[in-house]
């Protein structure tokens, strides 16, 4: 998913408001296909009753994005015109506008989307066909036994002659999905679905969803440990912090594939290519910036830490109480396994106090990954030369895109209609099949950065500007730029020289 | 999967020898394609060459499946000759006949079952293609938000908006895999990749293996009951007994899909099917018959249960240390809740007691799921008039197949080299696809006997003969005939009216 999950966490902003209520009040959004709707009118064949039908859409705020006339008489005219809205409610509202039309009759009303979801988004194949008991024999009993045996014999042989090399797990327990929070497996499973399309779409591989009806820690990890033996991979989902530090630093110990946390790690990867080419785009160097970031959840965490990696010597995190620093009140007494006393560890070495605001005065990058709204103009405005800002809270990031684009000379969001997505789809598929690749026993920060690298790079010097520090997701480079980076680092510690 | 497994854990026959030792001397198979391989050779393009690759096959035992020659100059030919054996063995041996003909060079060697499985079996797929922006934002976030709070807000929904409604886990640990014993998760996943190939083929449901990293029992009730949100149905495989009867029993309990433990309950039902129709054969009814079983394994204590249910009221049982008996020395002391005690006190209402041998004399239906050879063609011969033996013990079944016909009315075994094949491929793809379009929360005794009841019904009252009890496994009509009465059996229990 992406970086929504920490609104709903922190939905606070840093300096202790209540930014949830603000959503509301955040820019205006623009008609977007995720609340599209196919209605089935009948309008007099003549007169001008398709152009009421198109300016009653436009005058509401929707857009047609689609018109077919699927009948047609001497008297009326059944169309099907499809309408783009910005909400659920301004769908409602068209639709309302469309019924009004004198002359209009209104027939069936589809949401695309949900209709995209009747029955579940994936399905299992079989690679042969089954046509006759000669097939049967080889697929199944008696034949299957001998391939069995030597599984058996090879355990080693299973990433040859079963599906276990190209699977991956994609594992949630439904707690932090997306900005909705703790909606449970069964709500969670539409995600996890999409997730595994994604995984075939842009890398080939064959994921299937598994949502847990338990969000004790201990019991995720035996269950994760118990299904390894047919997955070649985990990708851990929308589990909220902290436990899904601790589920994953837990399974890293005791299996023998690889545990990815996409909230976690894919968000680090993709943010470190942005800032990289972001940092081009500016000319400084990362080990000289100061960054800001606000949100200390399981994104912010992971950006840190792999920034850090990365070079960054210069970081200050905000969370809900301001500033963190080893002095401050909550964490002087705070258990020194915690991430927070980690963050107050590893950041912050001027001893910076106050609030998020106070200390993203003079800063070159700012990194948010928390709650809409957190920032105004002046804020940005207020940034040393040059200035970095990425705001990935959403749909409402923490400040305005267009007015901070006035000042910063970068500006990057969580959302597809500004540029500079920062989107995990740029990072999971392509990880996983370098993982894969390699048969890596584990994921680790060199594979990480060697993947942030090569997503930075499918940006060429004459491509880079402000407006283009990311490519699209539609960009069919990316997926085998990020598996060959993380292949060529996965294969010394695996020891695998060939597939 | 098949029977066999009865054969692994009972591999001493109800008299106490270890029959195991016997299999090599058991009747001699036929070649068959599941021990298949493709030569790749070049031979002299003038001359008998071909005619002498061939001969060199037949002479050998193995038979020619399929000859192509793949490339053809003035002096050579190069031939890929496909060739069925009995056994791994019996391929190489052939193949070093090939080689000793003279003039002709051996290449690759392909094991035709060993291909197949290269990679895995079975594969997800995506539903819809995600060819863009638009297509991405209703497959995944944003759009993808509005459907699982649908869920949140409707948990019944999951049914109807995910791929839960058709989907089944495959869930095993390794532990009684085939007739091999217990060889793990990880060589059981080929069996468990072909169930699920087999569960789209027949009845086009979408199956998930998960080969379980543990053998105890909490374990697995704890990771079944987990994982259950994202599917429609549980079915248990190749789980070794007794464990096998707790783990079902208290997932029954304990999750709202139903569960099934396919070695027991398909074995079951396809039994009773084939029962039904071969009573029909030699006109008895099934409340008079004696009924006399070998093996009280899980197979064996399914069919038992069933049979009953169906209303057999003559059943004896005998298992390695044979007739079981209320009086029986290891039964007086044993647990009230152990499968073997309700055998106990659930058959043999006469008292019988002593060897297997013993108690088929005189009776009227012998169904074996122990270990090959346990009976001679004279017990056959000792049967009452119209007997019926079902031997199932695979590859070589309770007693030769051929021996039983002498003197038996109707004979039928495990395997597909003879007349009248139990298989219980028969039985699980329909019995999911009913309970599914159900969305039936259980599967019961009834819901069993009308599956049974439906198989029968395929084979016709003109159809019906000695050799022709059941149908094949590619008669289009089992599978939908199965899932109807299933259908009908579970909707007043799940009280679901429509799908």
């Amino acid at each position: 998913m992406q970086l929504s999950e920490d609104v709903a966490r922190h939905s606070r902003g840093p300096d202790g408001m209540n930014k949830g209520k603000q959503r509301k009040q955040a820019m205006a959004t623009a008609p977007s296909v995720s609340y599209s709707m196919t209605v089935r009118l009948e309008v007099p064949a003549s007169g001008t009753a398709v152009s009421q039908l198109t300016t009653a859409v436009e005058s509401s705020g929707g857009s047609v994005t689609g018109l077919d006339v699927t009948a047609s008489g001497h008297e009326k005219l059944r169309i099907d015109v499809t309408i783009a809205a910005t909400s659920t409610a301004h769908a409602q509202e068209i639709v309302e506008k469309l019924r009004g039309i004198e002359g209009v009759s209104l027939g069936k009303v589809s949401d695309r989307t949900f209709l995209m979801h009747l029955g579940g988004k994936i399905e299992m194949s079989s690679k042969h066909p089954i046509r006759n008991r000669d097939d049967l024999s080889m697929v199944y009993t008696p034949g299957v036994a001998r391939v069995c045996q030597a599984i058996a014999e090879n355990p080693e042989d299973a990433r040859r002659l079963t599906i276990k090399r190209n699977s991956v797990a994609v594992v949630t327990d439904g707690s932090a999905v997306l900005g909705l929070g703790n909606i449970g497996p069964k709500a969670a499973l539409p995600v996890m679905e999409g997730k595994a399309a994604l995984f075939k779409r842009f890398a080939g591989i064959d994921a299937w969803p598994l949502c847990l009806d338990t969000q004790d820690t201990d019991e995720i990890v035996a269950i994760v440990k118990a299904i390894a033996p047919g997955f070649a991979g985990i990708n851990l989902e929308d589990i909220s912090a902290p436990r899904c530090f601790e589920i994953e630093a837990r399974l890293r110990e005791s299996v023998d594939i690889p545990v990815f946390h996409d909230d976690q790690h894919g968000t680090a990867i993709v943010v470190l290519a942005a800032l990289t080419n972001a940092l081009r785009v500016v000319d400084k160097k990362i080990d000289d910036v100061r960054v800001v970031m606000s949100g200390a959840g399981a994104a912010g965490t992971a950006i840190l830490r792999l920034l850090i990696a990365a070079g960054v010597r210069h970081a200050v995190v905000a969370d809900i109480h301001g500033v963190v620093h080893a002095g401050r009140e909550d964490l002087v007494s705070a258990d020194p396994e915690s991430p927070l006393r980690w963050i107050a560890d590893n950041t912050n070495p001027e001893g910076v106090t106050g609030t998020l605001r106070e200390a993203v005065r003079g800063s070159d990058v700012f990194i948010g990954v928390s709650a809409p709204n957190v920032l105004s103009g002046d804020d940005v405005a207020a940034m040393a030369d040059g200035a970095i800002v990425f705001a990935l809270a959403n749909p409402d990031p923490e400040v305005d895109p267009a007015v901070a684009r006035q000042t910063a000379a970068v500006v990057a969001t969580g959302r597809s209609d500004f540029p500079n997505q920062i989107n995990n789809v740029l990072v999971f598929p392509g990880v996983f099949r370098g993982l894969l690749d390699a048969q890596s026993r584990t994921v680790n920060t060199e594979m990480m950065l060697a993947a942030a690298g090569a997503l930075a790079d499918v940006v060429h010097d004459d491509e880079l500007n402000a407006n283009y520090i990311i490519p699209s997701v539609f960009n069919d480079k990316v997926a085998g730029a990020v598996a060959g980076a993380v292949r060529d680092a996965a294969r010394p510690v695996t020891g695998t020289t060939a597939v």
